[in-house]
């Protein structure tokens, strides 16, 4: 941070972000990694970039963002389902769903695992479309070994402070294709990075200077965040496996992952209570879990009423959103808290009965 | 910086942010500073919040953000030319643009000079349409003796490295309308701040805490900078007053300005040089002017070919964006620095013969 004062170069692909771009497209193992100040415009801006126009298939069960990334940039969502198991976009739902007026597939690698994202690319090349990915959740994951970063058009990773890459506010966009890399950096807006190419608009995505320093910090911390995470994923795994009516999600077997994400889905029969009952307790008792994602992007109130033809036609997307939650991991959490979250999620399950009438009064 | 981290707090409306607003809001004397990552999603969330559909009047001569922000808000520029004294939107000329299909305007208090605020508010009254400002330029500066950040619907400020209060990036929206301060808000994505609304989509505009920091020590220190920009603009005004064929843009009579932007128009046949000869002269002496703004916002690539109809539409426009430059102000300059570059635009200027012919031969 001194270096910025000293320097007096705040922004505008300061040094910083240039280095922090050199070191992300090198571990990421691609050719260009283009920082941007968050998520959300990283989204926006790579749906100009790839020059979309009409209707792109993602699902509705991820962060609005998604969705509304595709809002910004003029295009229509089609909302597809997800497999109940993994919860990840299903590429055979897909596949129906292309028509003349879909231009791209938007994959999501929910909660750091990979959404079959060689699926995707072979529906989109069937098709002539183009693939792209939000990869919010997934970096330093793995898809059929291979790091998360490199697949389809391009892919979209989040530096938000609650993700386990964090530049406090932040993003990239990864690419291997040198034409997209310089239609991102001209959207974004560089003052002078790269060539300059003709694109459809502008706007202003630039990472800052003191987003750059903290996210050069965090990628050194990545491999040790990355073994605290899997170390309270295991905890998690091991004190949950006896409560019947849970069920923790893991990476797929020979997969590398952050292990950001402690999602459990709560069958409310065999539990004996359900997903937001245990909630509303956990809530009570001041552990930091969230309803991730209730509603699905398809009820929310713009997508609702202007594409109703989506709201009835997710039946697995709807299940999900009532039945999933995140449990607290990260840097606030240690494996005693995470013994004790477990401790009171089984008081909860044995004491479900009494619990239930008391909930039902509330 | 280091209750920042120490609190481990980066962003989502933290204790930093919330305290710029409220020092913004009094500085300001208007009800809601929204503060944003960026002036230019500032204007995108704005335009989102008004509400609008359909097309905003406002002028092709100003940064090319402020058109952008109506694109990607799905909304269509209708582009008017501006008065060729003060370089603002001229009042009349709108007031021909506007019909059925128009909106809002869309003010640009250019230079940080006023751009006549309430004739634009009562034009828009008149036709029962929206009006706001874009304020990049006009922190601190006023309109009628009152400081520029409550007229209109609503106006948006950048807190740009480059501008007079920075955050490295940044910006805020300034309303006096409740209903529009939470539709800002809940668009930009605040995490509890204020109360929920529906809104058309949301986007992601939060400012970090980093970006608060740096704004509040900006702030203190503005008091302080706006005198020493009034100095160097008195020096400018001095030295070059007495160049023939220069004219420096000044503060109406009566008005409060950041002082942070001199503007110089070469009148060439009497100053003996063209403004692209004495950029270029200025330029190769190290001498950090800009071509501000060159093209217009109605000849870039996209509005170009979008918008043919207001190419040939603009005469003052394309004149000022063929005459006007901006000379280097703010903290790397000095008054002796000053003197410097006023000596050398005189020197261009008595041996402008010569350099003529050795500028039509380079």
């Amino acid at each position: 941070m001194r270096g910025i004062f000293a320097r007096r170069y705040y922004t505008n692909h300061g040094p910083l972000a240039q280095e922090l771009e050199a070191r992300l497209a090198k571990f990421l193992d691609v050719k260009h990694a283009v920082c941007m100040t968050n998520g959300t415009i990283g989204l926006m801006i790579a749906a100009k970039a790839l020059a979309l126009e009409g209707k792109v298939i993602l699902p509705a069960f991820t962060f609005i963002a998604s969705a509304q990334s595709l809002t910004w940039a003029g295009l229509e969502p089609v909302f597809c389902d997800v497999d109940p198991d993994s919860h990840q976009m299903d590429p055979e739902r897909a596949a129906a769903l292309v028509d003349d007026d879909v231009c791209a597939i938007m994959g999501v690698h929910l909660w750091g695992n990979p959404c079959y994202p060689e699926r995707f690319e072979r529906l989109a090349r069937d098709n002539g479309i183009a693939v792209y990915f939000d990869a919010a959740h997934a970096f330093g994951c793995t898809a059929g070994g291979r790091l998360i970063g490199g697949f389809g058009a391009l892919e979209v990773f989040s530096f938000h402070a609650t993700k386990v890459l964090s530049a406090t506010e932040g993003g990239c966009v990864c690419t291997n294709d040198d034409d997209l890399a310089a239609r991102l950096r001209n959207i974004r807006s560089s003052y002078g990075a790269g060539r300059p190419v003709e694109i459809p608009l502008t706007g202003n995505g630039r990472m800052s200077e003191a987003q750059a320093a903290l996210g050069l910090l965090s990628l050194e911390d990545f491999p040790k965040i990355q073994r605290r995470n899997h170390a309270y994923l295991e905890a998690y795994r091991r004190l949950l496996g006896e409560i019947p009516g849970l069920r923790l999600q893991s990476p797929p077997a020979g997969e590398t992952s952050n292990c950001q994400y402690a999602v459990i889905q709560v069958s409310a029969g065999e539990f004996g209570l359900d997903r937001d009952a245990l909630f509303r307790i956990l809530q009570a008792e001041n552990v930091n879990c969230r309803r991730y994602f209730a509603p699905g992007a398809h009820r929310t109130y713009y997508y609702r009423d202007k594409f109703p033809q989506f709201v009835d036609s997710l039946p697995v997307t709807d299940h999900l959103c009532g039945s999933v939650m995140q449990l607290p991991s990260g840097q606030d959490m240690d494996l005693q808290k995470i013994s004790e979250v477990c401790a009171l999620i089984g008081f909860v399950h044995r004491n479900a009965g009494p619990l239930r009438t008391v909930a039902s009064r509330a």
